[in-house]
């Protein structure tokens, strides 16, 4: 337990790294999260459905947590919410349309009676002896807050994902007072959003993509079908204006996309007509001039929406010569080549095709420096700790805390894991609590060692042999001529006849193990692995698994 | 055997694609190839090491094969030389730089005897009977060439890759007077780079990254690193230049820089003076402050210098917080994520990193929009064919070629192994030719198929389960338990027990088949397969490869 006075800020996921964002902040009298997101698997992770935080810190202290707050919808901060409610029943507070999400969410898990509150910008409450304040910002979904929390240690601020932007599509700008205000107040540390810290001036505004998208259904002659993320309730309300201001109907496809309309003209987020919508059944009784489709598959995921329609698999929908497709959206890191092969596939259909950069079709939902330069200015904080970020976002976000007068030493670029304490004012990293990443393969949740992400690698870079031999259990005499069959191996040219001669350097194995009489199975089966290793790494350059199954008879 | 004045271009690679360029000209007389380049394997070729244009159509006219062209030393444009050589032995024509790189790769693949031609910009020659001239163009490598071929059918000309650069470091700016002469001789023709074809304006001219450089050194404190390409040649003289005008040595780590370095001194394109340059293996013998280390690994790859650098495990090279790394680079494609991964790394160590397009330290080699007119504006091609480039690159091309008055008509995008035949001054689309890709795997050739690039896959996403059961072979009956063993597999929580379960489910069915008396190891293979399949699908939601093994007693 911390003394009096004390408190731990320690982030569990999100740093060094664009996802999974979660942070515990513990004090004496409990401990609160903020977010609790999940990540997507990189290429080092075949097979992998999605990664969380590292729960174990959370169950070092599972008596002291009390409640969980969330600052927006975005799975990379709402993502783990299921697996942390399944093992921790506490209360949950986010805004309106953050919660019609989770529940949405909850509801796929199974997970019911929730304790879910409602809270609004400009809201305070107590959680256990946290004051806890939401502050409105701008960010590519409606309803994100900031949070500021008042500790025994004194006022932290966390941004979560955020923009300014002073022209918004819906609610009001970025609460600029407010943060000024908490400025004045005195605030301690500043966690802030570094995702787009690299980036020098200001992100336009949302609006600029509702002049282009005019521009665009202006000079569109056939079908117009836009991509977008599911959550982007802003971008999602412009292409029904531009709809509506063409005269065109609006078809909604795409799982994500359905169910997130549907949530959010629930809750009043977004205004689309019924007579406007058209049920993704019925898309294709409607002329081509006289609808605009919404569609999933701005990222090139194989098996979205767009994807599908550009490589001709999609169950409904066909995109031809006078058709015009929008991706609105930018590739995340490592989908550059998914968002590629969409367009790539469109553009054969002979689809005019707008995409970001080329066209004007998207807009960041992150701060830009000088945003980054103006909250800083605002809040004025003792100490600031970049989140949200790889370590070169954060890096960034740090130098231009700098910049800004901040000491070099009154900013701590931590990893997850990093625990801060603060004391009397003072700030000090203390020892890192446990915070790896926990993988989720198939449906379950397993705990997918890096040991296996290896052997899967390698599984798929180089194959595997195995090998089987019946082997005399009395004599650890060979008996007949053992078997070896590969998988995800190709001999190459030159090396014609590999598998004879693997069978023939086993054989010798076997013959030389038998000869000493060895009943070892281990020690026999590491020779038979040494030596064929040797033999195709030799004729092959490759390094396949080698499995030998050694069988008594 | 085509007709009398008829001539077939067929594009066998880098059409909807970056890279494997190869373009094969034939006529009556004899065929001769543009290019002869390789690709990189993307994320769906595990293992794979390179990527070949198929030769099937080269062996179905390999008497009519009277020569190759190369534009430049790129490995998109020569990387497949060694294995088209080692088919079919014909001349080789190309600039110094270029035929340098050349036998050095020749020389590593055994290459003995090859007929090398050096020829120069300007210049003109007799292949079979075709006229071939060498125009000199600027690209990010020295002694590019432009090829314009004089045919039975006309004027036709390969821009090779290009950008205009009318302050080159080194060298003449592209011969745009040359090109006008064409466009008056009349362009049959015109088969561009496309690779720039979305970006609109001009591309700098590489003389302003020396002006970063410059910057750069100047501010720089401890040792200076630079990533680039290591064919390069022009970047590299400007690192050099920097050091020299900052008073620091020069050391040449990394094997293909040391290799490139060395080529273009010995033949006069690189201007490094021997008391500049330091070996590496005496780069720690420098004081920080007096060396600048050239490297590789700037596009992040795992096993090159920066990359090791970074993550620390660099035989000599250590990086501080003292130091300056440039990244003089931009990520192709696919990359991205191995880039960020070597910026994470080298901040985190403390290091200051400048890298595009946060610093100006890079400019593209390929034309963009304005310097496409410029050429088609000189060419006047009556037929534009836009090559090097995705889709959407040669897309972009076209709609270039539009806006300069070429008809929608005359202008064709193919793919691999369009043919496309001109006679009379007209062009039309003849049957395609095979023109798949050939994947190279391990030290050789090999056709490693589509069906293998499938099974490593499934292997890396799902796994195996191998299956050994022991069979009387008279009877069909089970003895003793079978065994399963699992790789890149890891049973999901709630999931306990599952190779024992996994046990019954196939004792079960072995019993079965035992009771049917089955001796067919087909079938029973089969229903192995069937059942452990179904049964592990329902628990895991995975579908592992399944490989039974029977062994008979």
């Amino acid at each position: 337990m911390l003394d009096n006075g004390t408190l731990q800020v320690v982030p569990l996921g999100g740093l060094g790294e664009i996802g999974k964002n979660m942070t515990a902040v513990r004090q004496r009298s409990g401990m609160m999260l903020v977010d609790a997101g999940m990540a997507f698997p990189d290429e080092e992770m075949p097979g992998i459905d999605l990664v969380l935080p590292d729960f174990t810190y959370l169950r070092e202290h599972a008596d002291e947590l009390k409640g969980i707050v969330l600052t927006h919808g975005h799975e990379d901060h709402v993502g783990s919410l299921p697996y942390v409610l399944r093992e921790f029943q506490v209360p949950v507070y986010a805004t309106r349309l953050t919660l019609g999400l989770v529940r949405s969410k909850l509801q796929e898990f199974g997970i019911k009676n929730a304790d879910l509150r409602e809270v609004q910008a400009g809201q305070r409450i107590s959680l256990a002896s946290f004051g806890v304040e939401f502050v409105g910002v701008n960010h590519s979904i409606p309803d994100a807050v900031a949070v500021a929390i008042r500790t025994e240690a004194g006022l932290i601020v966390f941004s979560g994902d955020y923009k300014i932007d002073l022209t918004p599509i819906e609610g009001e700008p970025m609460d600029l007072a407010r943060f000024a205000a908490l400025g004045k107040e005195g605030v301690l540390a500043y966690f802030g959003d570094s995702t787009n810290s690299e980036r020098p001036g200001y992100v336009p505004s949302e609006k600029v993509v509702g002049d282009t998208l005019n521009q665009v259904f202006e000079d569109a002659g056939g079908r117009i079908i836009v991509a977008s993320f599911a959550s982007h309730i802003h971008r999602i309300q412009q292409v029904i204006e531009a709809a509506k201001e063409h005269d065109r109907l609006v078809g909604v496809t795409g799982r994500s996309m359905i169910r997130n309309v549907q949530i959010a003209r629930d809750l009043g987020y977004l205004d689309l007509p019924d007579n406007m919508m058209v049920d993704q059944r019925d898309v294709n009784k409607v002329p081509d001039d006289d609808i605009a489709v919404l569609t999933t598959g701005s990222q090139g995921e194989p098996m979205a929406g767009l994807s599908r329609i550009a490589a001709g698999t999609h169950r409904t929908i066909e995109v031809g010569s006078e058709d015009t497709v929008v991706i609105s959206a930018h590739p995340i890191p490592g989908n550059e080549r998914g968002v590629s092969r969409t367009i790539n596939g469109l553009m054969k259909k002979g689809a005019d095709v707008h995409y970001s950069p080329v066209s004007n079709v998207h807009v960041s939902g992150h701060a830009a420096q000088e945003e980054q330069k103006l909250v800083l200015s605002l809040l004025k904080p003792r100490y600031l700790v970049p989140v949200h970020g790889e370590f070169r976002h954060m890096r960034h976000h740090a130098n231009t805390g700098v910049a800004l007068g901040i000491p070099e030493e009154n900013i701590f670029i931590l990893e997850n894991g990093g625990c801060l304490e603060f004391h009397g004012g003072e700030a000090r990293r203390v020892k890192n609590v446990a915070a790896g990443m926990f993988l989720v393969d198939g449906g379950g949740l397993a705990d997918t060692s890096t040991a296996v992400m290896r052997e899967r690698q390698q599984l798929s870079e180089d194959g595997m042999f195995i090998v089987v031999a019946r082997i005399d259990a009395q004599s650890g005499q060979l008996l007949g001529t053992p078997d070896v069959i590969s998988r995800g191996f190709v001999a190459p040219q030159g090396a014609n006849g590999l598998v004879e001669d693997s069978i023939g350097v086993v054989t010798t194995t076997l013959q030389r193990t038998g000869s000493r009489n060895i009943t070892d199975w281990g020690a026999l089966k590491n020779e038979i692995r040494r030596d064929l290793s040797s033999f195709l790494s030799n004729r092959t350059r490759k390094r396949p698994i080698i499995l030998p199954l050694i069988v008594e008879v």
